[in-house]
């Protein structure tokens, strides 16, 4: 399966089977069973994580107990709390599985030494980084214009997976809609 | 002024005299009236702007022409269309002065080739592009608890001189709340 990783990779820069090799070594596979944490509040955040299989969801709690969804990952994907691992501070959001998940560990120790050693290691990051950044401008503007009718398709032609994968209340709270709100245009 | 540039490089890795004066060969000097558009919506983006002076804002005009701020830019900061820079689609966002700016101008040519022959700047971009992906994380996470009031706090307390140049306004519509509420909790 870490053949996904390398096709990820590849798609930006090729890759020699040594140096797909040596990348691989600095990562580390863990299994997570539905409902288990990645990431929690309040905790350090040593890992970001390559999702092999599985479903995950990173999300807030608010004062009140309400569940904000920031982001969603599918296999392929990179999750974890960016802010507490990259500054290694407190995690201010969880990262839990939707369903039984497999991922591959990245520590931030092993990610500089890797972007150090191999510049196409660090080509390959700045790219996802700038992919990631826009991603979030994208998700910005599309709550700025505060269409949740609009949004609910973009994401749905955009992860039409995702819809296969996460109850529709997860959905509403990644829209930032009720899930009556969201009912009414997803039916 | 491009010493703020050298700074701002030199806060992530070290350079030479030379290494920046090659750095900065690759940038073109501008400057722009209060009011000029540097990107326009419907319009290819070719540059990233490295702020030396003034301030600048990048907003989307939404069906029923109302402006929602994405971002301000004072000096040291970088502002453009990303989405359409990196991706060289047609611009969906607007970019101009708040007050008369100067910058200093990165075609996506440019950057990609400074990266692929010095190592460090890439290290630089990716850095820069990381913090970014957190500062607009950490939007989405104040956006989603959806206080006015302690947003409004935390973006003073961040940028400060941001209120000695930009109007009550156009804060009101970064923050994405009427002006009336601004002024309730900002007097």
């Amino acid at each position: 399966m870490s053949t996904l990783l390398r096709q990820q990779i590849e798609k930006i820069t090729p890759l020699t089977d040594g140096e797909f090799e040596y990348i691989l070594s600095h990562f580390t596979s863990r299994k997570f069973k539905k409902h288990q944490f990645l990431v929690q509040e309040k905790e350090t955040v040593p890992n970001d994580f390559f999702v092999l299989s599985g479903c995950l969801k990173a999300y807030h709690v608010d004062q009140d107990g309400k569940e904000h969804i920031l982001q969603f990952a599918l296999s392929d994907w990179w999750i974890t709390d960016y802010n507490a691992y990259f500054n290694q501070t407190e995690a201010t959001i969880n990262v839990d599985c939707i369903e039984d998940s497999e991922v591959l560990c990245l520590s931030l120790y092993h990610r500089e030494k890797l972007c150090a050693e191999m510049h196409k290691i660090e080509h390959f990051f700045r790219k996802k980084s700038n992919a990631g950044y826009i991603a979030l401008q994208q998700r910005i503007l599309s709550t700025l214009n505060n269409n949740p009718k609009e949004r609910y398709e973009k994401l749905l032609q955009l992860y039409p997976s995702l819809f296969q994968k996460v109850p529709k209340k997860l959905i509403a709270s990644y829209l930032g809609v009720s899930r009556e709100t969201l009912s009414r245009f997803s039916s």
